[in-house]
């Protein structure tokens, strides 16, 4: 099958790489907005985005490493209409809409879509529907990190006097241990997950100023325990350059007539590198998506809607063998 | 939709009151071999397997509650001539040719069938399945336990002088501590479970003789460290009574362009009642089937067949909106 990238920053990279690991896929191509000549790939051809829009190249899976705040909104219902497309959607609030309009140009067209693929929302969406469909009666929670969250680590970056910025969220070990007794806890922000900046500033800046404006910043900051360390960009360079991730996605709940039996469900991620694990995620969903829309599928769809022998390259004789 | 179940053991039960607990089913009866003035169950009304077998009952999944071993080869296929049908085959090896034979019955007759629901297989195959397909560089762990093994526990009762017994696995801690470091460890059977025995000895029997026969047992306890501990029957039922099972599925595994980037996937499930739990899995794979079977699916399918989507009772847009 062939497949090709649109968008060329970590998560493009990532999905270079995991294409080129898999035994049945071809990269065509990486396409991007910007100048292809300074684009440069590992080895994959590079072309101009303008290109794909005339919708006539020769791709089985069009991948779109778009940012979801401006690109993807927009840019994969355009391409639904062209091509067959997957998405890493992940404003969780505004995936219905997405959903719609990805639906829409896709069904018109003929063509299959995927959005929200990665791991949240992705592989812990999964292992939250399948958790609460075998356990009804019982209780969600999902812990994320140790790790970065780049939209935060953004967020502390355009504060004045800021040269850069790497930002951790940490799970309260204490609240997934009561999780995971059983105790159904009922949980605060607060009390789920603490804050942790690694910040470079500008030399002269005003540290206390910087400190008080992550600390109460609305919605990013302002609801957590947050803790600010200052150091110098060569420290940050040398000790926080990864992109590690994770988080656990845990249910809790009880069988039996008089609900006495307890039962704990534990998904957990530890990740070095977020981009990469959610490139090869989907990697994964992109050779599914071919041999859906090969049986006849159309329209949008999700994690939810796809079976999973779909999405690996051994045979379902194999995969009972060896994997049942 | 209408639920049955045939054979009302230990799983049997969990599936009752599983079903009991579904919102979207009606669970009309219990099929027995047994007498079925002398089945008192939890409320189902109680009938001959006779009847079934006629095949004329309305009945839109039958769920089997019977063993491995001798039960299932031969009911899943010949039920599946009659009922859309689901069983929790668990003797891995052999679900190649249960599958084959539960196929040919339920694709000539029209029916949909699925084998091997439970915990492992099952839940358990899923995560081997989704995190070979995510990380196809990478190897795949399983550890059993703590719980009860009911085949170690016959096993031991069968031996002259036993009145009963409790068989416990137990992963070996460092293992899964080494698994989970990345580590990727070559384990024998010996390093990755403990076996520990719970044995109530006939009055005078010979306790040494029954030691040896447990520890040196082939298949069952040879290749274990094996500790037995001789109880009364007393304190068996006081503190052995309940089933408790669970493990972890663990897949390691890199991405980038030199590996250099390691993740580690688990699956833990840490499970009050292995019946129960096992019955709530078999019961959402009921729903699946009788989804599946409306939209004209046939022939026999596995937990890798079906798309999560299926399992809830929720519609698609309320799982977009709540759990992507």
């Amino acid at each position: 099958m062939k497949i090709a990238i649109y968008g060329y920053g970590n998560l493009g990279k990532g999905v270079e790489c995991a294409v080129n690991a898999a035994p049945d896929m071809e990269l065509v191509g990486v396409y991007t907005r910007r100048d292809p000549d300074t684009v440069k790939t590992n080895g994959t051809p590079v072309f101009s985005a303008k290109v794909l829009q005339q919708g006539n190249q020769d791709v089985d899976v069009l991948i779109l490493c778009g940012g979801s705040a401006t690109d993807l909104p927009t840019m994969t219902p355009e391409f639904a209409k062209k091509y067959n497309v997957i998405d890493s959607f992940d404003t969780h609030a505004k995936i219905p809409a997405h959903f719609d309009a990805v639906h829409k140009a896709a069904e018109e067209s003929g063509h299959i879509a995927l959005i929200s693929a990665g791991w949240d929302p992705g592989m812990f969406s999964l292992n939250r529907l399948y958790a609460s469909a075998v356990l009804p009666n019982g209780t969600d929670y999902t812990f994320w990190g140790k790790g970065v969250s780049q939209g935060h680590s953004d967020a502390i970056r355009r504060i004045d006097g800021v040269l850069d910025a790497r930002q951790y969220t940490v799970p309260v070990e204490a609240a997934m241990e009561s999780v995971r007794r059983g105790e159904n806890p009922d949980l605060t922000t607060r009390q789920k997950h603490t804050r942790e900046c690694f910040v470079v500033a500008k030399e002269g800046a005003d540290l206390a100023k910087i400190e008080n404006e992550i600390k109460t910043m609305p919605n990013y900051f302002a609801d957590y325990d947050t803790t600010v360390h200052f150091i110098s960009m060569e420290e940050l360079k040398q000790n926080h350059a990864g992109l590690p991730h994770g988080g656990s996605v845990i249910r809790t709940g009880t069988t039996g007539w008089n609900n006495e039996h307890k039962h704990v469900v534990e998904y957990k991620l530890t990740l070095d590198s977020n981009p990469e694990f959610t490139a090869s995620v989907i990697t994964a969903y992109a050779r599914a998506l071919y041999k859906m829309h090969s049986r006849g599928t159309k329209g949008c769809v999700t994690v939810f809607d796809v079976a999973p022998a779909d999405l690996s390259s051994l045979s379902p004789e194999e995969l009972r063998a060896k994997m049942l």
